[in-house]
Order: C-alpha cells, then structure tokens, then sequence
C-alpha cells in the first residue's frame, strides 16, 4: 500500500537527546574532523608511542558524570589525554604487534556506520545485504562451495570459537546443544602445532571441551607443525578410546608468521575424516598477493577458515570473518525459533539472520568498514601492500644478515622478522636481558614500537610489518636506532651485573 | 630518556593506501559529514522503514572489487543503497525492538575511534583507560565492591556467555578450562524462567553445558519467574544428584519487559550457595532512573550482571557489559601467560589486560562511545530518558485501555506494552491472522515499525519505546494509523476466509 501522507504531522521542537542547534553542531563536528584528520596526515613526524604520565591517568579516571559535560569538553578532553597517549599502530614504525594501520577512509565510513546505528543481528534493511555481500566475497575468494556460509566477528579469537564449535557440534556422536559435552560417550580431541595462537586453547576452554583435549603438536625448524607427528598422535589417540575431530592449521603463527603445510594438512584431516580449521588471522590475507599466495596451498581443503581485516587489509578495529563450509551445520549450530524474532512481518525480514550463526544478537555494522575498504582501494591494491609488507621483511632480514651485531632467530616466511642484538661475550641470559632493555628503549624513544617474544631460550627482537604507510627507509631507522640505543641497553646489564656482584 | 630527535628524519611522498591530497579528501569528509548529520536532524519526516527494491539489493550484491572504485563512488553507493533502506531506530516511531536510537555525538565520538583505530586487547595506551575507567563507573553505580572486574563486549548475548563461563569454572568441581566438563562427575544445572532471553539458553550451548541443564521456570501471571517452582526445582535436581550452580534473573524480559524479583532470587542464592547472574540487557539501565529503579530491587545481589549501553543509553552499536563480583574467578576463566604478550616491556603495560577477561584478543574501541555519550550527556540526564520512556509506555497503555477495538495483553511494567486489535465476533486464529498482517501494513505505511510476538497463545503487537526521540505525540500517531489500516488488515483476513471456503 501506498504511505498516507495525511499521517504524517510534523513534529514539534525535538527533545532528549540531540543538538539545540542542529547546525551549530555540524560546524563544530566538521571542525573536529578537519583537525583529526591533518593529525592522521602527518603521523610520521610524531613520536611512535610516548609513555602515559600518571597526571593523564588520573584526568581520565574521573568520577562517573552524572551532568553533562558537552560536546566540546569530551572532545578537548579527547584531544588532552587520549590522542596523544596512542599505541601507535597508525604511524609507519609501528611493528610491535599484527595491527593493522587503518585507512583515512575509514573515518568516512565509520561516520556513516554511526549516522545509521544499525544492529546486524537480522531483520530487513539494506545492512544485512552488505553482510551477506562481504561474506560472500570471501567465501568466493577462497573457494568455497555456494552452500557455505559465514560470519563477521571482532576478530579471528571468535571466529575461532565459532568455526570449532561448529566442528564440535557436528562430530558430537549426541546432541551436544541441548545435551551437553558431559553426554559425548568418549571425549573429543583436537589438534594443532605448539605455535598456534592462545585463542586455540582458549576456545577449547569455552567450548567445554577443555584445553587438554587440545594436542600441542612439536613444529619443525621453520615453526610448522610436524605432520608425522600430528598422524602418529591422531592414531595414539584413536587407540586410547578417543574420538579426534578436527586438525586446526595456522597460516601465519604469531612468534614467526609460520605458514603450516595446509596441504599435508588438509590430506590428513580426508584420511582421517576430521575437521580442517584454518586459523589465518593475518596471514590468510596472503591470498591476495601474487607472489606470496602460494604460501597458503592446501587452504583450499579448509572446512572453516578465520581470518581478520582489522590486519592486513587494514580496515578500522574490530572485523574479523569466519567461513564454514558446511553452511547447514554452521545454522545448526546456532540457529533458534523465537516467538519475537523471525516472525515473518515485513521489517523481520526472512530467515536466516546473521544470529543464526552465531552467538551474537546485538551486532555492529562493522561490515560497512570492510566494505568500504574494500570497494574503495579494491583488492589488487590491498594485495599489493601485503606483497610490500613481505617484500620489506626480507629487506630487514638483509639489514639484520648484513649487521656485525645482529643475528637473525627464525626464517621469514611473510612479514616478521625475529631478530636480537648479540655480543659475543655475553651469556645467552645476559643477552636475553639486553634485547629486553632493548625493546623498552626503542619503544620509550618514540623513533619505533617493536615487540618481543622467546625463540626457543633466545629473547628475540619481533618486527611485524602489518602496515601500509611503512616505508623501507623506516627499517633504516629502526636499525640507526638499535646502533644508538643498544649501547645504553648494554650499560645498563653491565650496571646490574655489577650491582648483583 | 629523551627522544634522539636526529633520528626524525622526514619521510619522503606517501604510500600505501592514503589519501593523495589529504586536504581534498578532508573538504569530500565535511561535506559529505553535513549532509548526513542534516538527514538525521529531519529523520522524523522519513518513513520509519521501507521494503528494500530487489534492484537495490542486487546492486549492493556486486562482484568482488578488484580495483580501486574511490571514496566519491562508495559515499554515492551509500547514500543511494544504504541510507533509504534503513531499519528505523533512528526514528521517533521505531518500536520494532529494543534497539537505541543512537546519538548525534556518537558520531563525533565514531570520527575519533576510526583516526585512533586502536586494538583494546590489552598493552598501555590510553584507550586502556578509558575502557577501565567506563567499567568502574557502572560497577560502582551497581555497587559491586573494588575487587569486582568487567568487561566491555558486543551485547548482552556475549556478556551472558562470559558471565556463565566464570560461573561454570568456578563452580566446576574440576578445572573445567583444563579438564573440560565432561571431567565432572555430576552434570551442573541452571535455571532461569521460561521468558529470559534466548542468549542465556544458547550460552548453556555454546559453553557445552546443553541447553537441557538450563531449567526453565515458568512464570507468574506478570510473567516474571515463580520462585516456589524455582525452589522446587532446585532441591528435585538435587535429590536426582545433580549440581545446581547458578540461577538467571532477568531485568527486563523481550516479551513484556517484566523484571524477576531479583531480592527472592538473591535469596535463593544465598540460601542455596548459587551464582545469581542478572540479564538487564536494557532494564538494567532502569537504575538510573529515580522513579522506576526500585524495579531494581535485589540487584545487589548479582554475582555478576549483563547490560548493554547501546539500547537505553543510546550509544552506538555495539557495546554492552558484563561485571563480575568475583574478580579473581573472572580472571581464572581467561587469563594466559604467553610468550609475545606480557612481557613487561614498556608497550605491553602491565597485566592484567582486557583479553584476561574474555575470549576476544582484537577488541575496539568502543569504550570510547560510551565514555563519549555518557560524559556529553550525563547519567542524569540519560536516566530522565529511561523515565520519560516508561512515563510514555503508560500512556499508551492508556490509549489502549480506552479504545474500544484494543486490549491489553500484558502488564506494563518498564517500556513495553503489548496488545492487540480485537473484534469480538472474531475466533483467536483469526485475531492472530489479523494482527499478524496488521503488523506489517504498520511497517509497510511508514507510519512506524512495531513488532509481534506471542502472548500466551494471542499474537500481540509489541511497541518497545527505548527511543530518546519519541514524544507522546508519536504514540497517538501509532493509534491513529492502527484504526485507519485495521479495516485494511480485516478485508485481507475475510478476503482469505472467502478463498479458504
């Protein structure tokens, strides 16, 4: 039927919540973000990350408002005590951790996303067709069939979560949803290399599965996981009674962006009858570069996949994705029949919603951001920068290779360097202590923020280069700066040592 | 030390995914930022919602972009796809669900959080602060003690799971994140009342309990939990060996927004050595309201408490809150000691960090959009709008209640009223067919969007009002447009009758 216009009466003066002046608040916010963005365009000359002084965290740590404050104070507020205080992952020597940098893009497309406020639970709007388009990019991208189907998450830790519950559901010899994992007859396991990421073990422990039942498979010299291993496991467990269920690859370890053999892999999981989950929060990204991709060969025998575009395709925090491919088990898994949901009435929309795949009901529009992203730079774009990030790797390795006092710890696969200073004289636990000294120099002088992590007993400098505004005359200056600083690291173990005698 | 200001040497042109000139794409930002906040300012003279053309959906529905398509082609695609096909909760007379309407500074608050684009994980940045500060505020509001820890998650569905999940472990005879919970020797029950959310039954999945651990207790006539059954249950499940552990209060059920007697069930508790979690997705944020707080009673109680901020306090979507008595058992359910995290290096920070209390690593910043909307606007002044939302509910129950053609279903506790059109010639299959479609034409018009759901076996029409933009007036309109599409509504139901002879 056609709208009665005669029901439409204009409103009268608004109230709650919005601007007096309509008008006035457009001027200021406009001027906010002309402001914000000439800081975001000249990040470089900034310092990387500067500590927090303790009169900041008192400022920010106010009593809860119970009178309003205003727009301008919380944003000068803002101003005052937040941006100055960041981590640093928009500035290009930022390498301590796999964040992404963000686009500039990114903020017209988050002022949309809170202009329209939607929530992604279900219903009929055009933000779920968004969704459902982004999945469906992805879901063709690496190769699943038509009838798989997929979810965006915060990050891959909950993808990860979601992608073996469904695994867990689905090889449950009851039905785990309303019985329970105390109802399975014998127990269920898991497998995956001891590199894998904590949100393995950890999704395990939420599942109710528990984290023993997760098999920590040895990795080889390159930090890939030991396929024979892993069979000889798999037939161990089988022989103890146990019921194996899925294998979960890594495509890009965190300690060294290892890629797992995923064919191998994805071979075993066919003679087994398992589940093969790709953990690929960063590194399934690699699919978008013609040089690299071939890193992730075998991904294609994947039945989930979880990844993350708040890394490598840089779209704003937080957007993660995960693909199933057996789409009926991943609605099984989750879906409901609710008297208030799904009714049928026109705004309900049909069946099935995005919360029929997951545990969410309330859900941001985040998919915008991908979106966004996505259509705004296109995937070879993307794709490029992910081959410079891994192109810029090897040029620190160079450096590193190259440098009387640095010694390279683990190969470089895609975009991490691992890496310490070293002094022939020192004891490996004094050299542990001088590359952590080290590190906190380096972040604390503002010139980079680099991470560190154990390489086996070494305490190894970590460079991720996760960043498209990174530039190779960045990696020159961490290593000016490593010249400069590690001679104060090394005074102040000799201090210590001196001290200690 | 100081910043080595020689090693800030200026980096040469961009590259990567930046703007090529930073000061054009700030002149597109602004302009395209007044347009839309000058949409949202007249969005009362929209429709509330519209059905989305299949021409639409099949252009959001393209082809993966391989190339770049600009910013100017997204915002169009946006504004022409996107922004008309919009579910409504913007609007002053969307009553579909119990979604908030969102502020105009939450998009200024959106503008920031994109620049700063930060991972809340964990590390020492001051975006960490800002999301403690946000979590002291409501534990001290709720008065939970110091030791007391929270977290800010996606919605109420996943405060749910991780407040269930501490209650598990901790209640959990084994160690249940190790040992998983097929290690108990007895099967642990909740319980909760047949009105509570879906999310508390898929948690009790999710987490591996089944779904069948969770008892659902039926209601009172006001269709809040019958704790004489509630006791029964507990001690018959007990005399059948199994281990009660936690019981699930609602604040504010979907259906009729009815809030448990939360001082019995605390009672309960105490008596019975359980877990009292509360689920006040949006009745929660009836404590701010000093008229309608006392609903609230024995919410003190709560070992821990799930809530949203982005229903009755209009923040933007998605943030909602889980807050945990017991810090220590919150902590034990997710905290990991891993090699590349906590390393005390000066970035790191110092533990614990947010993914301690959780299962997400990658976590945005939306600690910044409740921190934003609460200081711009106070929690006084958010808490008059609680008030004048369950003031306006009673005014349409008391349009209802004189309306010849309308009946009450439901009491009308907080911000929900649920009825129906009833004609007394008509059987209940009948009077569900015509509400049904009543429903949609209501959406269809323009006019508003409510929503159905089932009140016993009549089909109601659902009016939330969690909107800072309704007035009273809206409410008449909502009456006025259900006596002129009625008639419309009851010919479709003869005209199907005819056909069905």
């Amino acid at each position: 039927m056609n709208p009665d216009k005669s029901l439409f009466t204009p409103t009268d003066t608004p109230v709650g919540l919005d601007p007096d002046d309509w008008e006035a608040f457009v001027r200021f916010c406009t001027e906010r973000l002309r402001k914000t963005v000439q800081q975001l365009s000249t990040v470089a000359n900034d310092k990387v990350w500067s500590p927090i002084p303790e009169t900041v965290k008192q400022a920010i740590a106010e009593e809860i408002p119970m009178k309003p404050q205003g727009i301008e104070q919380v944003c000068s507020d803002i101003e005052d005590n937040i941006l100055p205080y960041l981590l640093g992952n928009t500035h290009p020597r930022f390498f301590g951790w796999v964040h992404g940098t963000g686009t500039a893009g990114g903020i017209m497309s988050a002022i949309y996303a809170a202009a329209i406020n939607a929530n992604l639970g279900g219903r009929e709007h055009a933000p779920v067709y968004v969704e459902r388009t982004v999945i469906s990019w992805f879901l063709r991208l690496f190769g699943f069939p038509f009838s798989a189907t997929g979810l965006l998450l915060s990050g891959t830790s909950m993808a990860n979560v979601v992608a073996l519950s469904v695994a867990r559901n689905k090889y449950g010899s009851v039905n785990v949803r309303t019985e329970g994992v105390a109802a399975l007859p014998n127990r269920m396991v898991g497998y995956t290399s001891a590199e894998s990421h904590v949100s393995i073990s950890k999704a395990f422990e939420l599942l109710g599965l528990g984290s023993r039942q997760l098999r920590k498979i040895p990795v080889n010299d390159d930090f890939t996981m030991n396929t024979d291993l892993l069979r000889e496991r798999i037939a161990d467990d089988r022989s103890s009674g146990l019921i194996p269920f899925c294998v979960i690859g890594t495509a890009g370890t965190v300690n060294t962006a290892a890629v797992d053999d995923l064919s191998t892999l994805g071979q075993i999981c066919q003679d087994e009858g398992l589940w093969l989950h790709v953990d690929g929060a960063f590194g399934a990204m690699a699919i978008l570069s013609d040089e690299f991709r071939t890193q992730l060969a075998g991904i294609e025998f994947a039945d989930s996949l979880a990844f993350d575009f708040h890394k490598w395709l840089h779209v704003q925090y937080d957007a993660g994705c995960v693909l199933i491919r057996d789409g009926e088990a991943h609605r099984n898994a989750y879906s409901t029949s609710i008297d208030y949901l799904h009714n049928g009435d026109a705004a309900s929309g049909g069946a099935p919603w995005f919360c029929d795949f997951g545990p969410e009901l309330s859900r941001g529009f985040r998919a915008l951001n991908v979106w966004f992203t996505i259509k705004e730079h296109g995937l070879s774009r993307l794709g490029k920068n992910v081959t410079r990030n891994c192109h810029q790797a090897r040029y620190l390795r160079h450096l590193v290779d190259h440098h009387a006092n640095l010694e390279l710890l683990a190969p470089v696969s895609l975009n991490v360097v691992c890496f310490r200073y070293r002094m022939s004289s020192m004891t490996e636990e004094d050299l542990n202590n001088l590359n952590r000294r080290l590190i906190s120099l380096i972040q604390e002088s503002g010139i980079a923020v680099v991470s560190q992590t154990m390489i086996g007993k070494a305490l190894a400098i970590r460079v991720n280069i996760t960043n498209h505004r990174t530039r190779s005359s960045d990696l020159q200056l961490l290593v000016s700066a490593i010249d400069k600083l590690a001679p104060v690291a090394l005074s102040g173990i000799v201090e210590a040592a001196g001290q200690s005698n």
